[in-house]
């Protein structure tokens, strides 16, 4: 399957190391090809960057669409636009967030969300409660870390490591989420570390857990509801 | 007190009666004002018209602070770019969906939206969610109706009718919300209405519901939690 | 409009206090009337306070609405008799619970409640659920102090500062109820300083929120439902 | 262990077959005795009826206490004035509602209670969302019948067998709680007349199961928390 | 009425102990005997544990109900293969863990599980979930112990202590539940040792929790819904 | 990687239809093998048959571990035994339910099971509740029909399709899982007959969602947490 990839932002630092992230977990047919935005913010944490984000990522999904592309992954935990882009196209559309927290629904009883800022926490339980899941939230956490912060990867393995403790030793998680799509390349080494000093916990990429839900839904020949997530009727629209 | 009523669709068909019915409701020293979107759509009927619109009704209730304005209601049920615009202003933001709701679960334990179509039903049980008042849900219904063609006032109000008895009578419904802020100037003749038949049953206009809020929380000296809505920090950001 | 305030205890000491504080957020076409209890309690800090207090309460409700009162504050934080009032009144009858955690519900998406004795926490945890907005709590807290203790203005501020400090910093607050309606004229001072610390956080004053919700009511032409709280029949009651 | 059943009513025309029902399902060693009160209303159907009560109520509570009595039945489904009374005395305290639902979530997953009225409806809402098992209702029903009309027991009957049939066939109850104390005598008819038709399907009593909790409770030798249920502080109360 | 108590082990270390507990609670004629599984686990501390002693449980159950007991509690506080149980036998069968629990949310709005061992804490959230309580958990913890350590009374009682005092202190009980049904013969002692402390806080002991409910059942001539527990039909099945 | 399923039944009639469904689903480089039970009955439609079934299925497990596969799908919407086995084994293990109703969640907002038989509908109720999923679920339903008579698919699939429809148009299902395992080679036909009448609905098969699951989990090398599913320490087991 071809999968699209929209980075919502207007940056590219990110690209490669999204693909590399995204080659790791694929299977061996799938490909998957990135795009950025021309009109957005150069990171999303804030409902005020979902807003300015919005516009292009529909046109990006609705473009992957017509290109042929079999999915797209919204490649950012806040699922900006999801819902709207689902309207506009019939392949499936994940974001970073869905995929990440039904995987850990699957793993364990309680988990909890690691993310960047303190501002993103209320737009993560807005997710959880959209998504029907608030009773396998134990807590959503932060490293208080900006996104374009992240690429110092010593610094953000070192602090995602003293949450996702405190996430478990005073919390009750049992499984973790990390809960930015930037925190890329990180999963595996926190999850040997972490089982180092207790048992085995899963920590969960979104990136992998996005790739994976798009190829069993390709697989399984199956989308969105379009009962939920209806098309909009033509009427006047000055923008899109 | 000066409310901006950002009506957020590119006509002005319903500014008037929109006028109209905020004065209505509003205290005698509340002075109100109404200004449409330059880029948006013509109606907000899917998540798909939300995410075109948000960027102008942001950018809307950023010039009413700028203004002078006390506070701003986004007028449309979906409570569309609430979240976003609340992170950029000081003053009160409210949509039509939370002040009418919150109204409602004062006035009884168990109440019915009734809305235009069935493609918003899903986007009323997200907001239900993300609210917290699942429990004082009875049913979300609509009368199958686009907002455009709300202006025949006869046709609307026998369709809301059935809908509320419906409501009452299969969905154990103690309260009505009307789902969308153009079923305008029918509020208390539905309740007159229903109440005929049954006992008194609030009919909730969320147009009245949410100048009430804006007027309260303006007297209170109380606006939502910075917490909640943090400021967004400056960035690179081509599109505002 | 004119509201009748029903103090629900047995002394006068609040009542000039409640006065001023009621006509600092009430509109100015709205008047205010207040009312002690004839039989009842010095203070409401029991289920059995609220029992003995409850006849009375219904009693004075009643005699409100005969004289021509628009609504009625039933001015305690338990919300006491406000279900029985409710039922022989067709004026809006609200208490100080529901007004406030409501409009708390509007502006952020967690609050705690910061009340006066441990006795009371199970009473506002029953307040909670039965209004439905279990979801958004994050905690109930105390200041160890009774209600007629509160008048020392200075103590109570310092302890409700302490509070509200862990609610918000332990308890993942966005906003804090104030638990008690005689903690009066402290919300904006509380609020100023625990902005101060933080960024902007709302704190709610529950007559502030009274008043504006019967004001909203009474505009809005609509009260609670009569299948909610439907009329008592007639019958043989030898106490009323 | 000695019983005292507060029969909460001014009239004593149900006091017989209370005793009847209570002997059939006490065991040996168990004596119970009757008392009605002295003020408060003809039967209980109204939150206004409950208000009434409620001083009395707590009044018999105590003396039972100080009678030497071991535990007490409020005999009435609306639990009136039962967290009050706990308040005040050491020994159980129970009403009708808590033991009959706690009771129905032991045998089936989805239960549905059949009361008198609609007007009581809300009110048995708001008890099944205080003890936290809302998720174990399957709806609440009422067979149209003020509470001293009960004594024609063949209508009482039949129309029970009515709302138990639609409860299980169209809201999937698994069992049934009879809403209403005053349902007296017919719980062992109705459960054979309903499982002649289905499987076996449990009609929970209120008496029964009230009966049932105190002896419990008291050969276990606990009794409600006063965490939950604090005593009283001393200080001037004029009307006791 | 004659109670049969599987213990679902394949030591008879415990018995002894258990039935002079079980003496202790129930009412003058009510007989209990005991018996143990031919194939099983020492101990039950796993979802494992339960799987290899699910069949032979089964088997006592139904043997049980042939041999003329009219109850019969299934001593363990995981609830092992209830379910199962109650589908093939008419007779009432209960576990140690949903007569605690729904005896524990009479007594008190908010209550802690505490009990052996870490491994045990994911089992006893399933069974939260289960029976539809979860609104009453204030917390599970555990005393690290093994159920076959449990014989050292003075370290048990100790350790349970301290857990007891946190879950009132940290985790907002207002009740405990012993959450191992081997927790013998300490239950009197511990609440008295922490009502000292605090106020009174009932200690629920499983065992006695679970005659109590048998006894009110069989008094009251109910059962389990076969609704909730069919009868499995005839089919091939090797292993019985 | 290699999956092994089983088949938690004594007879292999499913077995050939299993292997091409669950080829039709799986990336290339998968293998699937399939393999039944020694011990237990002819199909599961009960507690009872999955307590019989338990210790097999857990041996299977440990087997496929041993022999080196790298997941295991136990086959029956039930999800039998999944817990005890994720103890045993460090490999991914799942049943049908929990990815079928997880994917379902990512696809709409409220989804409805169609199952076999009424008895099978509080089993998963069980399994909605404890998978905390509970807020998205519309409906359970039944065809009427034992597992073993599935194999008549022209049947099965009209029965199918009437309960499908009432899911949709009465309870506000806005996707479908198949609850059964057993309903094998019909989501597509179902899915393309139900979206005739109506949009597209998704019909989740849950052989597809479980192999699509063990494929992503093992693409991300992550597994069940041992916190939640802790290995069994060793003691006296009689039976294995």
């Amino acid at each position: 399957m071809k999968i699209k990839i929209v980075v919502p932002i207007i940056t590219n630092v990110f690209n490669n190391e999204i693909i590399r992230e995204a080659n790791q977990f694929k299977s061996q047919d799938t490909e998957v090809e990135v795009v950025n935005l021309d009109k957005g913010t150069a990171s999303i944490e804030s409902n005020y960057d979902e807003i300015l984000a919005g516009p292009d990522i529909v046109k990006k999904v609705k473009k992957a669409e017509e290109d042929g592309f079999d999915g797209v992954f919204i490649d950012c935990f806040g699922d900006p636009a999801v819902d709207a882009a689902r309207e506009v196209v019939d392949i499936p559309v994940v974001g970073g967030f869905q995929p990440a927290v039904l995987t850990a629904s699957l793993l364990c009883k309680k988990w909890s969300v690691v993310t960047v800022l303190k501002s993103v926490v209320p737009m993560i339980q807005d997710l959880c409660r959209k998504t029907g899941i608030m009773d396998n939230v134990a807590s959503i956490r932060d490293i208080d870390t900006p996104v374009l912060e992240l690429q110092d990867k010593k610094v953000m393995q070192s602090r995602l490591l003293m949450q996702i403790e405190k996430a478990i030793n005073d919390d009750g998680a049992q499984g973790i989420v990390l809960g930015c799509t930037g925190m890329l390349g990180l999963a595996q080494d926190l999850q040997n570390e972490v089982s180092k000093k207790n048992v085995y916990i899963p920590v969960i990429d979104p990136t992998a857990a996005a790739i994976g839900f798009l190829e069993q839904l390709h697989r399984s020949k199956i989308s969105h509801s379009k009962l939920t997530y209806q098309r909009p009727v033509e009427k006047e629209r000055n923008f899109e």
